[in-house]
């Protein structure tokens, strides 16, 4: 085989090494292919949830380009939906794509990174653990479990959920069997209700038939599409319980070691990237999906009472406090989290409490 | 020179091509290198914004392996702070970091994709442009000028400003002369002051030496290490004019269209995760600076009376309107925006607005 016939042959990257190009072309480890798998808690191609998932493996695999292809597995196809971070632990898939509350049975920390009652909204949230230290607490808390934690999307502040009968006191709550996960279903709790956790795909059913009373899921957008409306009377805001909901995007420390540091860097951009997407189609189609909810389902609207929110705060603070008295890592995060609450929550009164005020003006 | 003697000297590439792998691969076009200049508005390497530029070039360069490497240049270094639109539109640079409202006088709808008063906060921006149909209508905007914007970044709602008298009554604007930008400016010149624009560099030395009375810069974080302090008696709140200010990443046509399509979306996810990451660093950083502010250097913290926050807004609805009214484009963005606005503010009624109140539970 003559030389020049050998390069044609090896094709556009050995031609380009042959022509005085080397240096320019990656090294082999950064051309490797990875097929990699990401387990998920939501129903398959879910509006919001599951689409952040899909949207996520686009964008890795275009950014990448087919370097990094990330197949999304809709809850229950391939494990469990709450079988999610097991999966990851153990290595049997590379990726998750969860909400961390769902894990307080391995480690009651996990809370804090995913949703507190009266606790930081979106803003907040990102702010706390991309800028304000939390995403190394958060590493701390998985490492033991060979997870790295990666913050993937946000639900906004959160509607109260969906009752059929209405809460006009505390005492409402006696015997309230709620789906409703981490914290709050705590306070509920403590309010003498019956939390119940039951994944996305499984609430209607039980709601519908009378399983459950009451469940909170997301907000208008993602119940409109759930069809609580069917199996419910009464809306309830605002979200207490859930004021800024993170969604994580879980990788096994295996497979993260494994990956060339452009692939890494890629990784923990789209997660960013999915993190502001998901936020903003909350938002943008929130308020439409509500007026559909109101005008054409005749959903009734309803405010908690402030007094009653007073009362369910004071029980979100002794949750807490029972929570961080047993267990030294959920006091070393929730009191990295309170500082930075209030620290947060004084530059607001002169910034985004004001906001709020503007279209009253 | 015999086969296998010749692969091996053609290196790793080759090497994988030669056996079997060559599709694994990325063609040629992927591995040619882009050395890319950004020029900014910012002071070089200013916090969050210089900082903001500088860790979009270094995201960039990790997740693309180098293959496509991003200078940064400081306002006035390439170009004059203010010539970046300039300079990224005639080609003479790649791309630039700035805000969209200081091309006012090329486009006047520009300001909609950068600050409203009494408009979108981050929050609302981000959803609007990035969810809600913003970015297209930005690229529409952009387009005759040979400009691809994207969203790189927001100050969140911001201070508002530094000022050497109190403003008691409308009537205290009278013969301001104040620094203060885009349409924020225009109302403040109905309300009878003298609005003039100065780079960031410029105004401590302008305000301290009389030229202006007022100026308005980001927030407490940032203001501190500005030193207006030291040439400002009041710093007012809450900043009505730039409520969710967002920072423009600009990319001129032809070098965008030369990018291979990965690198394409690695540009894009950088700019997306520059956004959160700024916002995130303002809302991390700003109340510790202010209680700086407050504390160790006396400075009186201002509230604008709700008397003058209301014709300030009726002003700034004047302005927008004798914008609209000339210019079609300007409408056609707008009216899209107001329509947006009121939909994020009808649901933020019933959550992030309630948000704000947890804290007086």
């Amino acid at each position: 085989m003559k030389r020049r016939k050998f390069i044609k042959n090896l094709g556009i990257g050995a031609a380009a090494a042959a022509t005085g190009l080397a240096t320019r072309v990656a090294p082999a480890r950064a051309q490797k292919k990875y097929n990699w798998k990401m387990v998920t808690t939501w129903p398959p191609h879910l509006p919001a949830l599951g689409e952040g998932a899909d949207l996520f493996a686009q964008w890795v695999s275009e950014m990448s380009n087919g370097r990094l292809n990330v197949t999304v597995y809709g809850g229950g196809e391939l494990v469990p939906p709450l079988g999610v971070f097991d999966a990851v632990t153990q290595g049997t898939v590379e990726m998750g794509h969860s909400a961390a509350y769902y894990w307080v049975g391995k480690t009651p920390a996990c809370q804090f990174f995913c949703a507190v009652p009266f606790g930081l909204n979106a803003q907040g949230m990102n702010a706390w653990i991309l800028n304000g230290g939390g995403m190394k607490l958060w590493e701390e808390v998985y490492a033991p479990f060979n997870v790295k934690p990666l913050l993937g999307g946000n639900s906004g502040v959160q509607a109260g959920g969906w009752f059929n009968k209405e809460i006009k006191t505390i005492d409402d709550y006696k015997g309230l069997k709620m789906r409703i996960p981490g914290l709050g279903g705590k306070v509920v709790a403590k309010a003498g209700g019956n939390a119940v956790l039951v994944a996305g795909g499984e609430i209607f059913t039980n709601l519908d038939r009378g399983v459950i009373d009451a469940t909170e899921w997301v907000g208008p957008y993602h119940d409109l599409k759930m069809g609580f409306y069917k199996a419910a009377k009464y809306y309830y805001w605002p979200g207490w319980h859930e004021p800024g909901t993170c969604i994580e995007i879980t990788v096994g420390k295996k497979a993260w070691d494994s990956l060339p540091k452009d692939l890494q860097a890629i990784v923990e951009a789209a997660a960013y990237k999915s993190n502001i997407w998901m936020l903003g189609e909350f938002e943008a189609k929130n308020n439409a999906a509500l007026q559909v909810l109101i005008n054409k389902h005749k959903v009734s609207i309803k405010q908690f009472p402030p007094s009653v929110l007073k009362v369910l705060k004071s029980y979100a603070k002794e949750v807490i406090e029972e929570i961080v008295s047993k267990d030294p890592m959920s006091k070393k995060v929730y009191e990295a989290f309170l500082k930075f609450q209030n620290d947060v929550g004084e530059w607001a009164k002169y910034t985004e409490e004001q906001y709020q005020t503007f279209k009253y003006l």
